[in-house]
């Protein structure tokens, strides 16, 4: 039996780590990475460094596999996703069948928290359904960059007993969904809230947060919308990849706060 | 200047605690507590066992405050909710200011992740939008109960580039909210998950996650729904409160896994 951790390591503040996942850390005696080509090479640092300062398991190691290319031009959104999933997961099944021996204990560690717009416990789960490998398996939660961005922003996410909706860019319309006044935008590529119609959207927007490039702005759409854009597009520029989120808040007219 | 930091300590489970949280607790001159009466006592016990863990400034305590009442019969609930903070604010203020030293540090704990329905960041902003005293104020984010739940499900909370929305018992309808196939769903006092029309939801329940009661559920809804009603009683005539949540899923057509 070979024993295997999802490990959420947060948005990318090594303080922002659990206790738990510190804990699992120092169990593993192999770390599992796909590596995804240079653009993000400043990821692949910043867990190296988390590694330098939590693993210290002996003889433990860090092992690389060439994550396969996602098809980003295909009509079907899911299908691709899919298909780059079905690669994936012959990657890291190929991984452990290799490098990971009897009794011994692997690890995957996930930006953010696994449960959110990550593939990782798919992949798992898919290598133990497939059944050529017997695995223990156990998630470790993360940090999510939504919490993360809410925390620096001092703000909740919902407001008095609201819903909340976690989408993508890629779904988010010209107006805010339906039935709820706070969404949250992750994997935003195209700067969708400049797409919103309703200048007096509240937006709560952050890059990089947790790490010392973080930027932060906050307010009226109408007024920050630009800012952001240039910010964001500054900041693409000068360091070749962005991780950023936001949140829009229409306010509840009941309401008027946040929390509870 | 007095220092307050507002501080996620997770669902429950002592090690999920991040590292940011644990530095901040050590800081922490005085922890101040509203206490909600006796029901629930178990989750006072709980986080003074955090402290014993955890802190360890010289001299700090734990001061406590009396959680005012909430009128739960009332008919508008944002106003309800909006009385009781301003309430709630007030008992702060006066807390910070009696026992809160010029340069001390103190800390409000909050079970999972501050920015999920709890007001205590809106409780501080208003404290600080008062101006009576002056504060430098920080949060510190947690694992929210949904990042346990779906770590101990080894689930995502969305589906191939769907969105996820977050709501309320209260909210929940027959249905699930137009535009999403998940749905999470927290302060359900009710057990809304049996009005829910459709047998065929994928259900993931959780009660007392990361605590030694914990209760996990999961399945077709049309075949678990009775099951997780009764175990949820069951917990609460024993214990004298629940604290759960669940995931509903409908199965995207287009999709059939979770993740990314």
């Amino acid at each position: 039996m070979r024993t295997i951790y999802v490990i959420g390591i947060g948005a990318g503040d090594a303080e922002q780590l659990t206790v738990q996942a510190v804990n699992a850390i120092r169990q593993v005696d192999v770390f599992f990475v796909l590596d995804k080509g240079e653009a993000k090479a400043e990821l692949v640092r910043l867990r190296e460094e988390l590694l330098r300062q939590y693993a210290d398991r002996p003889g433990h190691r860090v092992v690389h596999g060439r994550d396969p290319d996602r098809d980003r031009s295909a009509e079907r959104y899911g299908e691709a996703v899919q298909d780059w999933r079905s690669r994936r997961a012959d990657v890291c099944e190929r991984l452990v069948l290799d490098e990971l021996a009897d009794g011994q204990v692997g690890a995957f560690l996930v930006w953010g928290d696994p449960a959110l717009y990550d593939g990782t416990i798919g992949i798992v789960g898919d290598i133990v359904r497939r059944g050529r490998v017997e695995l223990d398996w156990h998630v470790v939660p993360g940090i999510s960059s939504i919490s993360a961005l809410a925390a620096r922003h001092r703000i909740g996410l919902n407001q008095v007993g609201g819903a909340v909706q976690v989408t993508t860019g890629r779904r988010l319309q010209t107006e805010l969904p339906d039935g709820v006044d706070d969404v949250v935008v992750m994997l935003d590529a195209h700067a969708a809230f400049t797409r919103l119609a309703d200048p007096d959207l509240q937006i709560y927007w952050g890059a990089y947060v947790g790490t010392p490039d973080e930027i932060l702005v906050s307010g009226r759409l109408g007024e920050v919308s630009d800012q952001i854009y240039a910010a964001r597009t500054q900041a693409y520029e000068r360091k070749g990849w962005i991780m950023d989120s936001y949140l829009l808040r229409r306010r509840a007219p009941a309401a008027g706060g946040d929390g509870t």
